[in-house]
């Protein structure tokens, strides 16, 4: 009964006017050969099957390997040849996962695309403020600044970390911050498994026993220790989301050359090699569990060492995982508006532009990271989200194609208008104007005299502007009362359960 | 004889250490179906055969169309449906543009990829001298800039103008730039049919009769008058480059809803159908020419009307016309780093990569505009060209693709590195990591503190100092005196001929 009544506080919604996800319209690129992806894919069941990957610190992962008939010795788990795959064959090709406003939810797989915003900045930076560690004000402000942006369709989690609360309670709070001031979808913590458990108990206050048993409405999203170790943030993330039938997102992130051997191919591999076997664990845990292959290459300068972002490795490395993600039938996440720079400047744009043009274009499905990344993802840039999601906007409609019928060939308009005429009254450019171009919030086409009128104001300016606008603009979505206090009053006795921890 | 000493001159040079060309390596992309492709090509006929082209103001023009067998009524020309995509068969699928260094001489179309300056602007900008009218001393110092940067295979023409010399004159004094303070290939003039023929002349001063009868060695670059008009520059340059065995690159430049209709379809038919005239004018005039099929689509800004660039509708048209040309079978210029930014910032940056990412795995052979485009193409960024070079050596790496051998799957790796481990001192990692990586010059990975303690450059105050550091280390390839002299003296001469102009 309760739980009706919460599935009720779902539906009275309005629809919002801009489209919950992206459908791609267009073909998927192969630009890796055939062969290629056959000797990666080889790769990875070498590395499963001869090397093998270490569960470490989590001794019921072992024993759900060693009851599934793995290859178990110590914290070494190998599987024989296609095991694996044939696991990750329960996991759905795509699934929904819902938002409180139904309007809002999502369909994550196949065709569908999702942009989520950066996860896991310590430190926040805006062009007033400067850069400084993330606080729980921070946070919110991103959230509702989430919310306001149309091509944002997720709100993620930790948008930025706020360092002003203590580290086994701020979870709640960035939870309920994206429960509160937003009505998109949402992650669930995982760096711990009463972290987990919380979350997983918040999202059922929100969205009652009854659906959450039957929907995926919450998803933890998991980095494992590579290279080829597993240890128990990732199975017990994966124990208590998956074991949930709630989504899990578990992504390799290999520094080549540290975390994976310096060539993209043989990194590529070990990401697949990794990321699979967490799958076929999802699906032993519980199959049909809505699970998201994750990768997340970078590369290196040569000269320090230092990670660096949007270079062409990468790049090439999102098309690839693309195509072998595809193969697998499993939806993916990787790449995103990275960058190694500090500043929203060009660097910032450029990097990231390359980036996230490969990831989408790459064929992935959920795309974390996708605004407000600075600074290797140490920093969440406020300037740098609304930049970002303005031309998150444009892949949209790149993802859509071009309309090739009738009025889109427009014949009737070479009748109006002769050779060397013009088109600009014509009656075919009246009737499609407004819907010919994609509307830039913050790309400036002005004159220069224009411009240097309004302020000469560069883009990270105007960036400024238009987020304090926004959250100016910002009205919050209505909640239930009741699963408010709820979620309030389910806080307050956790938190009193236990001491603060600061590290 | 002294078209053989000519000869001579060209060759006794060393190889540069880096490629001169770019060699795609990696499949093409079909972004949009079949059908689709059919309709467009389809539509270009369409134009071709019922509303017909103007070309004006040229006689010799219509007299050669008519001798051809087109329907020619008054200036309109209209060819019966495949002839003009039947003449255009005989230009090669793929030429060779040479250097007067051998070592730099480059293949245009098929699987080749060429990048060039912006070609055009009145003005220049740079951080410290602001925006102003370009002069030929702007241009020198473009000139040396494009020679020192090895991801720019050619140097262009006119990467600014040079507004301090009189209109009538300055193509001489800018062509002379390219062939004495650079050794890569060039583009020849096309603003007038004499300053053409004399472009094609100075070439033959510094190639010799006997090898430029025979080869490529300067291209006519010129826009059509969209809609559908082909005006006596454009036929004029055709009837001198072409002519003369050398290349011509025509591109429709199409702002939607002005110059073509405001659907993305129909401006890509009509660019189509007027570049593929224009091709098979150049077959007319003599059939084996080279000629690059040129396209430029911009959309425009809802609010003002004004040109955009980078936006989701002329990018994805860079896919298309990249599958179009290749159906025809004849080289490719389009795209380029476009912006309609007026500053080398975050809007230039991401424009520009988009339009730039689009247009290289799009297929584009020749790639005017690749580098220091700023503001619609009304200024040239000495900071822009430097930044966007630095992006061209990625795009460079991406064409290339990436290696899936022994190598590069590096299982031997994994006998060193045990899972948990890092892979930093593997012997793996240090028999690669020198070229594992592509190396950017610009892009800035150093930790936040080591960033501000070297002033917390951006991208743009970086780039300032590396474009001056390139200066001061420019050093002038040698040129044979005798040539040089002969180019002085010819040029002295065509000077004295005629006053000065001014407009």
């Amino acid at each position: 009964m309760r739980a009706s009544s919460r599935r009720a506080r779902r539906s009275d919604r309005a629809a919002p006017a801009a489209p919950a996800y992206v459908t791609r319209a267009i073909p998927y690129f192969a630009y890796l050969h055939e062969e290629g992806l056959a000797r990666l894919e080889d790769q990875a069941d070498w590395l499963i099957q001869d090397v093998g990957l270490e569960f470490r610190e989590d001794p019921e992962a072992l024993r759900i390997w060693r009851e599934a008939g793995a290859d178990v010795s110590g914290t070494r788990v190998r599987l024989p040849r296609g095991m694996a795959r044939d696991l990750c064959r329960t996991a759905p090709k795509s699934f929904v996962q819902h938002a409180r406003n139904p309007a809002r939810s999502v369909r994550i797989g196949e065709d569908s695309v999702v942009f989520a915003p950066v996860y896991g900045p310590p430190f926040v930076r805006d062009r007033e403020g400067g850069r400084r560690y993330g606080a729980i004000a921070d946070l919110e402000k991103l959230v509702k600044l989430t919310y306001s942006l149309p091509s944002l369709h997720h709100s993620g989690l930790m948008t930025c970390e706020p360092c002003d609360l203590p580290v086994n309670k701020r979870h709640m709070d960035a939870l309920y911050a994206h429960m509160r001031w937003s009505d998109k979808p949402m992650l669930g913590a995982i760096t711990a498994k009463e972290r987990a458990e919380d979350c997983v108990a918040m999202a059922r206050i929100l969205f009652g026993d009854a659906f959450m048993a039957e929907n995926c409405v919450i998803m933890g999203n998991v980095n494992t220790n590579s290279p080829l170790l597993v240890d128990k943030v990732v199975t017990e993330a994966i124990r208590t989301y998956s074991a949930a039938g709630q989504g899990m997102i578990v992504a390799p992130f290999i520094l080549g050359g540290a975390m994976g051997p310096v060539t993209t191919a043989a990194s590529i591999a070990q990401a697949l090699a990794e990321a699979m076997m967490c799958c076929a664990f999802s699906q032993l845990v519980r199959p049909g569990a809505p699970f998201i292959l994750g990768n997340f290459l970078s590369s290196m300068s040569l000269r320090s060492g230092a990670p660096t972002f949007g270079m062409p490795e990468p790049v090439s490395s999102n098309y690839i995982i693309g195509q072998l993600a595809r193969r697998l039938g499993v939806p993916l996440r990787c790449g995103g508006s990275l960058t190694a720079s500090k500043v929203a400047d060009a660097q910032a744009a450029a990097e990231s532009a390359d980036s996230m043009h490969s990831t989408v274009m790459g064929g992935a499905n959920f795309i974390l990271h996708a605004a407000g990344w600075l600074e290797g993802g140490l920093v969440t840039g406020f300037e740098k989200l609304v930049i970002d999601a303005d031309r998150l906007g444009a892949y949209q409609k790149l993802l859509g194609g071009i309309e090739i019928d009738d009025n889109a060939l427009g014949r009737s308009a070479y009748e109006d208008v002769e050779p060397a005429g013009h088109f600009l009254g014509s009656a075919h450019t009246m009737a499609n104007y407004q819907t010919a171009y994609y509307d830039a919030a913050l790309s400036n086409s002005d004159s220069f005299e224009q411009w240097q009128d309004a302020g000469s104001k560069d883009t990270e300016r105007r960036a400024h502007e238009r987020w304090n606008r926004l959250l100016q603009d910002y009205e919050a979505p209505p909640i239930d009362a009741a699963a408010d206090e709820e979620l309030q009053a389910f806080m307050a006795q956790r938190k009193a359960a236990m001491p603060d921890a600061w590290y």
